[in-house]
């Protein structure tokens, strides 16, 4: 196509980021252009616009950086089937090898030699994407792209929540960033009969309340486990979702989590995190489970269901919206967890 | 305990039964005896006071019927431990063995010496029943004995629904007597994102609407495959639960379910039903369940956490309460299909 | 790569086939072309010989037919990755189109748009066939070409016995054609503590024996119920595997089931099949799962598994190695049913 | 029945105990008197032998311990049906209250009331022990006696191995102790297609060679990442049994399970154990198991299955066999790990 685009540039190896103008991409004869309509700030993007250890060990500036979206095709690659120009599109942000053992098993969340837009290759925080035909995913017409492009992080919370049965359960969400709300959104969906969400942030309890938990936990004003042990009558709770990264509180999660309950992680703690494996898992019976992105494409179908079916409150979450110029009041909002989901619209 | 009570006796091998002065039931070491303040009709009520080929093959006049009860606990037997007088409480009809090898295998539901309550002994539409320890279900106090006594058919739509997983999901209950609103309903409450309820009774049909359906459809008036081809785009319908035993719609629901997708049966179709096993169930890849009682208690413990969770709107579906003197006009409501759930209210 | 190869033609609309010249085929971007090394008749392969009603609704003669081989690569198309030339290789016979609901949910086995290599497309009974690479799997070099080929049809037997635990269960397979054996072999191999092997056939129950099979049972000699129920103690049988495709033995298996078992069936009877729905699925809480191809590709990794490990015994199942010039012979073993498994050896 | 017996007590707190004259147990009414024929030693036995912390924490002596046994029934209580005097048992180690959520979703195993024979009340090194009916499990009248006294060790490796598929998978077992090697034996019998078992104990590496499995693993020889690395092409093992409660082998077992893989943990280490969740759970999608006791009572009937079906060879695991008298000599064997199973036979 050629041209010039605007775009968000992780330009040096250090903190911030710049609006910059770039080239708009060029596709490969498997790939789609995509025109960005509206884009929102991942955890993962925060973490690269402060540029902390993770970041400096993995990013290579300067790139347009951002994987979660929605917008329209432009262009496609000469191999490409099945995608029309016209198309409202989200996309799958990791690019797998669909080869390897995981691949071949139907777990290609799981792939060896996984790339991921936005941090291995250009991202969509700008106003064209490329990305492979295979990751791309249909939207409906009438979804909006604000709520679209959500999908990907709500296929992260689907994923967690649903990874085994949910409902009539007690489901206990630790940590409530805009994942963490997302969860107790799918899990109040899927008929989880009593919802705890925990976190230290007081704004974002109340999103939670927004979202329809049933309880809102504050570990510095309250013990959890004694609020956990009355409210289940000992028993403990069923489902722990654990999204918050933090060792002390991934602890207590095992401590409150029922003799044969599920610890589902989703959250990735920087350090080892020292656990009590004989009373914590092997004498309770629990089963720990490591999540990592979205089933391809179970977990979009799921995802698409239920908001087909109205199923979750995603306006709710979006707290912000704003053009791409406001980027650095973005992710300030995110770094001072001020928000729910911050959404840059394009145009 | 002694003394005499009311109860409705199916008195003859005939159509019917009478309200009559009987002894109070004794109970032995490992049972209790309950005080029965709520207990509702079931379609086995209906055959049974219908006197039809099943009933004269099973059942022996004359003895109590009904199964489906609350009541408050007035009596315990000296074997009997976890039971308190005073304590709200349902059962579980089936009455198992404990040592056969379902029984052994923790699927004693479907136990080979299973004995039911109100078929192969005394029953519940009385104001006294007796029942054994084990199969006593304790109800939080808070919760009232009309929706109570509904928690053991209630438990067959649990069974049906979540014996897979069903968030996100298109679902068609086929068949709308109590069981099938009652499918309906936890379908919802769980999280399915389309459902489905087909029946030729309009009343039922507007009963399912009330309970939060998305769609009805009469045969009738309208061809289901058409139908449900067009609401799914030709995929078909993921999980079919059919409690109509009508050999046709049964087929229909082959049809409509999607490649991969599952059909539930928890009907007792009255012939043998002729199925095209190759295009029907082995091309599409279809898992069919015969679903028969509730597990337990695992069953009983997810309808319990719904009714706590206000998940199920249960009144709704209780259209008659009566005296168990009017128990010829809740029959006749019963055989007409112009009801909901029918239940008699003691004292 | 042009040129003429030697290829079993199915030349026209009635009994038999031709061994004739015709064209290598040319291969498209996506595809690779295979030197055939082995090739072996399956039942389907039969059908199209014998031309009954169900080859002459699908299929278009004159074309190659035949669809379970091993070869090695000679030439790939320009878009092809991670295959070379030189390389073993079998492959899936369904070429699924990958944007369905079935294949985005990770069941491409039941594509709602499958095509069949050797029915829909020209198939392996030749020197030469040509394959999309999606379709491709690589064998280990020390596997032999003719049990390699095998892989396909022994995938159907490992998708029917482990489509649920069996370790420690018992095991009926009913019909001991070439697929049924392999079904023996599977479960003894997956730890089935008593596998029973059913057919009228008593060379293939004598195969059956050979294959490790604890008892074989040919119902025009014992009453299979009475037997089963003896061996049982009266439970029944935890896993029936229906591969015999006859209404009557089918219903047998339903009866022979324990409550609680399952009924998986891979077979495809001709006509409905007149089922006991209440008493032989209902009551007893049996799941049916119909079975169809292999899952792509977790099936075909435990199937290579399998081999790897040398827990199945393949050349105990072959019972003949022909040159393709013996075709006749090949066809007329397999219609006799004095044959285990047939193989083409070409070269 | 009253009398005098020989049995091992416990007799003080500290080292070692004393074979001595004590009451032969009396029943309550819900229980059975078992004439013991073979008892084994467990580890936990061990502990109690050697007064370690947790046994100090724990047990109250002076009292018999053991719970590993089989036996004749001599008496039975007057509310007990289903047990016969002259039955072949053996016992279910756990008593559950069966009243508890998890009795009541079928995970009697993790009981919150669990007292166990042999810790919390008399236990089987002892000419008679009683025990409640609805622990017993009744054993095949040809099954000798120190076979089946292996069945509830067994069951441990059973529910471990076969908590989720096994069949066509790569298994390593860390730790060779009894249960490893029961675990070894196990996975064979279920279709593993590649047992690796690994320990620091020659001896013990030797009894694994002789149950079966393919590769014994010193990592005090070689180092276990690069053996497995090599095994399997990079992938990692599909499924890590820890046996050992070794920190520092657990946590090799995360770094060598492949993506997607599972962990069954039945090991207790004595200490927290410091665990890379980010990228030895989350990233890898790996599924963690506490496994404790034994499924009540689906693991016996499959242990009972296995030995049914000639399928474990634990006669070669029972490296020796002892009278009671000659206890001192089984437990240093025990401590030294110079033995696979050590069975006292009585009589």
């Amino acid at each position: 196509m050629g041209g010039k685009m605007k775009a968000l540039v992780k330009d040096k190896r250090g903190f911030g980021a710049v609006l910059a103008e770039v080239d708009i991409p060029s596709i490969a004869d498997d790939e789609v252009l995509i025109k960005v309509k509206a884009t929102s700030i991942c955890g993962t993007d925060v973490h690269i616009y402060k540029w902390d250890k993770w970041a400096s060990s993995r990013v290579n500036p300067p790139y347009v950086f951002g994987h979660e979206f929605s917008g329209e095709v432009v262009q496609i690659g000469q191999n490409v089937a099945g995608v029309q120009i016209g198309d409202s599109v989200s996309a799958e942000t990791h690019i797998v090898c669909g080869r390897c053992m995981q691949c071949l098993l139907g777990n290609a969340h799981i792939c060896q030699k996984t790339k991921i837009i936005g941090v291995d290759r250009m991202g969509c925080f700008a106003e064209y994407v490329a990305v492979p035909a295979q990751n791309i995913w249909k939207n409906p017409n009438h979804l909006s792209h604000d709520v679209a492009c959500l999908q990907e992080p709500l296929g992260n919370a689907v994923h967690t929540v649903l990874n085994d049965s949910i409902a009539g359960k007690s489901v206990l969400v630790i940590g409530c960033g805009p994942i963490g709300l997302m969860t107790v959104a799918v899990a109040k969906a899927s008929g989880a009969s009593l919802v705890i969400a925990m976190d230290v942030n007081e704004y974002r309890l109340s999103l939670a309340k927004d979202l329809g938990t049933h309880i809102v936990l504050n570990p510095l004003e309250q013990d959890p486990l004694e609020v956990i042990n009355k409210l289940t009558s000992g028993n403990g709770i069923d489902v722990v979702c654990e999204m918050s990264g933090q060792p002390t509180a991934m602890n207590q999660g095992f401590k409150m989590v029922a003799n044969g309950g599920r610890v589902s992680i989703l959250s990735l703690p920087t350090t080892p995190v020292s656990i009590d494996v004989t009373n914590d898992i092997v004498f309770k019976g629990v089963t720990v489970q490591g999540i990592t992105g979205r089933k391809m494409f179970s977990t979009w179908y799921t995802v698409s269901n239920l908001l087909a079916g109205n199923q979750l409150n995603m306006n709710e979450l979006i707290t912000h919206r704003l053009p791409l110029e406001d980027y650095e009041k973005g992710f300030e909002l995110m770094m001072e967890g001020k928000c729910g989901k911050v959404v840059f619209i394009l145009e």
